[in-house]
């Protein structure tokens, strides 16, 4: 399918549009109203400087959602699934937010700015008036806002040194998903060490939209001994290792324990909004898991629709996201899988646009074995 | 600018996505996580064929929410900032929806379609979640859910008889904005006079999915004596006439009077969300006004960033949504013009990317005078 993309003020650019326009990006697509560069033509380059260099991603998208004041943390807390009550400032967690029912609304990294400062750094989804409308009902202290925050990805083996020449080796240290407040050529950026590949990498969290041409070249400038090159939250890669895709991998009750993550649910925490339902939802067990299933065939490409899968002809799940991957030279999928046919090594057949394949679910993230 | 869009499960199609493919759409933006045809590619074509004839569009963007159970009528009013206690069963009425500090979430129609059952038709926002978080803080008896209802607008001059041969004489005496339920060919639809222009129109709610392709068809072969062809809701065409457009002309922040709401905004009515805050801003005043602004110079396309509007070189307005007018022979733009500059009339300059334009204040929907 090839179709243009309209552009209007509905819709938002990023504060690197114009770099990634001039670093020749082909596609786009949205996400939190705003316009998010997902390819630059070469989809094996892209793919092979995340898993072997060094790649560049504009992914301000990734809004940010400001909580601040008295009741700050308060809030932080009770709309998280996960026990945040002990975050240190500058520490990031990945959290789900649940509503009242239990269902998945968003799985963001939460950061302690400061002692009553949190930002919420999204998945595809209006969850800023979420916690607004909390702490309306509550009638709680605390500005919940949008601050001017864009987020700029550097990912791949070679991220470190990259983010290391720009900014200094103490950025070597700095621990998995935790933020430092810092400058880059007078720049304001908060620098952490996360992102959305398995493959290590920084994300610079520019803190003035006016200056985002200007940090895309100084980063595209000290990547240059390691071949930097521009990229996109990678379509192949987040497969491979299964990191999920509200939205893509989710339906709109899907809950945290059926998206498999159930580690970063705190029952036992304090209360949050969800827990009762969590609880119940933990008692009766899930309706479906979000597993892979690598199957056979000729290799595919990005699926625009959910395709069924069957045992002896009777649906039991869904491929969510399937590609070719180059590391396990099959095709693999994330995938809804029914309970009990949830288990890896369930036979299943996949149907294709081109025909039924042979398939087997696997856990995720995939692996050689 | 020429940019691909792209394709995944993380933006859902519309089910006339086949259809519109095949009727020749050529660009798509997203809405409300979904895929929306924006053109055909022929501009000028599909603008007359709604000022002139009749023009079909897939509007399934236009997600509904529902508000269904014992508690569904006190959920509809109180995040209404309009009064529809009154509403009947069949009615629909265009309702601001705020939050508790009073600003815009959305502006849809939203019609009772049983004593105990509201479909709110909503703008690009997650207000679903917004309904489920009021629902759930107040422990309220409803269920809120997305239905499976996919409008599908037929606009223009001529649309009445199309709709009216597919349908029958009846639906000529629907009155604006009031519903019926039926059936076209067996396929469930609700038929209510309703759309995103001023050029007069229906919009079939179609109630089944699976049934896209085949009640487009249907309405493509209703029409085709009135040379119907396919279109999307009117970039120039909603300009002229003054409908807002969210996002597109508001603010994060932006108040229903700011938006030019204010005779859909009942402050006498039972409480509603915002109502607080709105009479405060009422007495405090707007910050600028949603207004039109029509300026001089070559004939402008869509902007994809906002304009500056100053006077004296200082900035005292935003250029929202441009085009050149057919109708008024002129550059016409929706704006956000900061008070007390917002009068009719008033003298200003636009700062295009071209240079700047003399331009003049307008009230809106456009005139010839």
């Amino acid at each position: 399918m090839n179709y243009g993309i309209a552009f209007g003020t509905r819709v938002r650019k990023s504060p690197f549009f114009d770099a990634t326009a001039a670093a020749g990006v082909t596609h786009f697509s949205t996400y939190n109203h705003m316009y998010m560069p997902v390819s630059y033509g070469d989809a094996r380059g892209e793919y092979e400087r995340l898993m072997n260099g060094v790649s560049m991603w504009d992914v301000a998208v990734q809004r940010q959602i400001e909580l601040n004041g008295p009741d700050a943390s308060e809030l932080a807390n009770l709309v998280s699934a996960r026990d945040l009550s002990t975050s240190k400032v500058g520490q990031g967690r990945y959290t789900p937010i649940t509503d009242h029912q239990g269902r998945l609304l968003n799985d963001p990294v939460t950061l302690r700015v400061s002692e009553n400062q949190w930002w919420i750094s999204i998945a595809d989804n209006d969850t800023l008036q979420w916690c607004r409308a909390i702490a309306g009902e509550r009638d709680m202290d605390v500005q919940v806002s949008e601050p001017d925050v864009s987020p700029l990805a550097v990912q791949g083996p070679l991220a470190e040194d990259t983010v290391a020449s720009l900014c200094g080796d103490w950025i070597r240290d700095i621990k998995f998903f935790w933020y430092h407040e810092t400058t880059i050529e007078g720049i304001p950026v908060h620098v952490g060490r996360a992102g959305w590949s398995r493959q290590g990498g920084f994300e610079l969290y520019l803190a003035d939209g006016s200056k985002g041409t200007e940090l895309w070249n100084l980063v595209a400038e000290a990547g240059k001994p390691f071949d930097i090159g521009p990229g996109a939250p990678n379509y192949i890669e987040r497969i491979e290792s299964g990191l999920l895709s509200l939205r893509a991998d989710t339906e709109d009750d899907t809950d945290p324990f059926e998206a498999g993550l159930e580690r970063y649910v705190d029952l036992d925490a304090l209360d949050f909004i969800g827990r009762d339902a969590l609880i119940k939802k933990r008692e009766v067990g899930m309706r479906y898991q979000f597993v892979g299933v690598k199957f056979d065939g000729e290799p595919v490409g990005t699926n625009a629709d959910i395709w069924p899968i069957t045992i002896d002809d009777e649906p039991v799940g869904q491929i969510r996201a399937a590609c070719y991957s180059p590391k396990f030279k099959s095709n693999i999928a994330t995938s809804l899988m029914n309970v009990p046919h949830n288990s890896p090594g369930t036979t299943v057949v996949v149907q294709t646009p081109s025909g039924p394949e042979h398939g087997v679910v696997c856990s995720l993230p995939f692996s050689s074995e």
